[in-house]
């Protein structure tokens, strides 16, 4: 892969959000061909490099009844170094869609031997293993893990890290190009690869969404909600440094990476806050601005934004979810202990204006899961190695006690500092 | 790559034309994770020996006023191991649209340091190359190389052959999805590995093809003139082997790649003709049929079917030219000499009844060309050099005399015989 280093950045605290990284070259090639100057503003990752990260990264594909069809191709797009946890929330009946699922991934896997984790949300032994570690927050009353996608997201990273994986990724299992979920994965390895494996977060900002305009096809650049989420974190943003900014172009980004030990770390909004919570969580807690439970300042968390080449083009489930998504990645920034009352003023006169929210109506909080931290893994891990067991893809990992993280250095690449720094 | 051995093919002569093999993973890794049991139906090629056989490879891409973020994408999605030839045949005036072409190419070289050749298929230089290297066919009454894609892929085989590459592979200039380049270009590759590097042609089969039909996205399979050219280049074969058979699925597949030994032996048709004539003339010449050119029969010519992953969304040109196409490929086989009078018939009933020929009309003969043998290569590239030379990638060519084929062996991998070999 080729990549240009990012042109800017904007600091709060320990955090750092790096500007869009554009992509010159899918495939940069074998290392003997890519040497590079060291003044070079493009880099060249070899494809050596970026297995290497990959061989260190569980992707997890969090699905609810998407065909078998588009599953399969998301699979044929993960490159094979990488992990594979399916986390299904498919409903059971009245036709088992998930047994399907889960045929369909056995077969693939005995023709590819790739190694695929499924498991599904609803699985009690998931659920106890929750509550064997002390975390019992994602359970509901039934004592089963709650619906949604971030609860999905959130087994498939405990699961990458009892697996003993150094960074998670999420791809959607709706994406009808295969090559553009290996451009995703791909570019999160370029991520850590340029920003350092510790504590950095990748999020992909599409390349364009192509959507049916009067019979033909139009790729629009920004969807109506990123816009406005992109917007107000910005504002956020600006107003505790000062100078205005469009630095944040992947609020919404559901295509995103993250270190482990990062991902543990953090706390997760429900629903469509998951993602923009995350620029959230990292301000309250890193942008030393308010008291947090982080006390070392000195850590850089470094949120890494790459533009991919391919357009998003993924099943189209229609146009009711926007304004719960529009709300509810707004509801991230408005009831944030950062927000100041002028943006939180100008968030609900937006959302009145555009008739998302009724006169007199304010904007729900959303919920909050406490910091992963709160899981004792060991604990969760013991009940848990179960599932792992029964696995289609069980044959292809290591039996008994989760594998430990494997030593793999990956050297931060160091970006110029800006005067800011 | 994960893709399996071919199930079957149907043998006429030296030909052997292979079943659609399918492809179960983009990016399989690099080698030390790819070790095969040699009794596996999928066979996995490491990274490495794809990277080894693309630095054999030059892709072509013929342009003509496509858009210059398309042709970038395209290029995007090109591994950086293969040789690029651009083969523009772009309007000059008003706008002189070869001179931004080249502008684009030029910077989009500066960050990625790939090696891109371009030329303008109406340079005089490569029409003086033609003309000194004793292959007059390819101009016209001003002395330069006619119109037509064909005669843009022609110019790129011989410059392909010029820079001493042992791979031709071609891909369209206006793909939405660099990815999807990347995935023909790593099969073209993935078909050498597998067929040898002789005497093969590697042609993709598009795993679906976007419409628009009411609204929303309908992938299909079929485009109306691949099922009629399919149909009538398997009609030809079942007639001389006696077994009806549907193997050929990509008679009209503008994704393909050829060992450039057979590339310069073969003859070419013009227009919509130029892909499905391969199969034509194949059977020509190497079908053991009517008396050949070639002697040597003991030469096994393979062509290789791989269905490719990503559907494929290229500009739409409209429905204007479809009729064209159906009839230019159907003439090809109309106008063989192998093809039987039953054929000729059912063919010609086929057009009128569907209103593409007019009740009496017949159908046209296309122009081919003669076999490249033909031409004296040397002799071309003492005055191709020039436009080498000055093209924008030049400083990553040898300058100088044209480069030795690299003697880099690819074992063939032995496909299992049928009862019929």
């Amino acid at each position: 892969m080729r990549i240009e280093i990012p042109r800017e950045f904007e600091r709060l605290g320990a955090v750092r959000v790096y500007g869009l990284q554009k992509v010159y070259e899918l495939d940069a090639g074998p290392e003997a061909v890519t040497a590079d100057r060291d003044d070079a503003v493009v880099r060249s990752l070899s494809s050596e490099s970026i297995y290497e990260v990959q061989r260190q990264m569980a992707i997890v594909v969090p699905v609810r009844s998407e065909r078998l069809k588009l599953i399969e191709g998301v699979l044929v797009g993960i490159p094979n170094p990488c992990l594979v946890i399916v986390v299904s929330n498919s409903p059971r009946e009245p036709t088992d869609r998930f047994f399907l699922e889960q045929e369909s991934i056995e077969n693939f896997c005995r023709f590819t031997r790739k190694q695929v984790l499924i498991v599904h949300q609803k699985d009690p032994v998931v659920a106890a293993a929750f509550a064997a570690g002390g975390y019992g927050d994602l359970l509901d009353d039934a004592g089963l893990v709650r619906n949604g996608k971030a609860e999905g997201m959130m087994i498939g990273t405990v699961l990458a890290r009892m697996m003993g994986r150094r960074y998670v990724g999420f791809v959607d299992a709706d994406n009808y190009f295969p090559g553009a979920v290996a451009e995703y994965v791909r570019e999160y390895a370029a991520g850590f690869l340029m920003h350092g494996a510790d504590h950095t977060v990748v999020r992909i900002s599409w390349h364009s969404k192509p959507k049916i305009v009067e019979q033909s096809l139009y790729f629009a650049k920004w969807g109506r909600s990123s816009r406005r989420c992109n917007r107000a974190i910005n504002q956020l943003l600006s107003h505790f440094t000062g100078f205005e900014t469009e630095i944040v172009k992947t609020g919404n980004a559901g295509e995103h990476a993250l270190s482990l030990d990062l991902a543990m770390s953090m706390r997760y909004a429900t629903g469509y806050a998951v993602e923009p919570y995350h620029f959230v969580d990292l301000l309250e807690e890193y942008g030393g601005i308010v008291p947090s439970e982080h006390g070392d300042m000195r850590r850089l968390v470094r949120v890494c934004q790459i533009e991919s080449r391919n357009p998003h083009l993924h099943a189209d489930k229609g146009d009711a979810h926007v304004a719960d998504m529009i709300i509810g990645s707004l509801a991230t920034i408005f009831h944030s202990r950062l927000c100041p009352g002028w943006l939180q003023d100008e968030i609900l006169t937006e959302l009145r204006r555009d008739g998302f929210l009724k006169e007199g109506q304010s904007i729900a909080p959303v919920r909050v899961y406490p910091s992963l931290g709160q899981l004792d893994v060991d604990r969760f891990a013991a009940v848990a190695q179960e599932v792992v067991e029964r696995s289609v893809g069980a044959r292809f990992f290591n039996a008994g006690t989760p594998a430990a993280p494997a030593a793999v250095r990956v050297p931060a690449l160091e970006v110029p500092a800006g005067p800011d720094a």
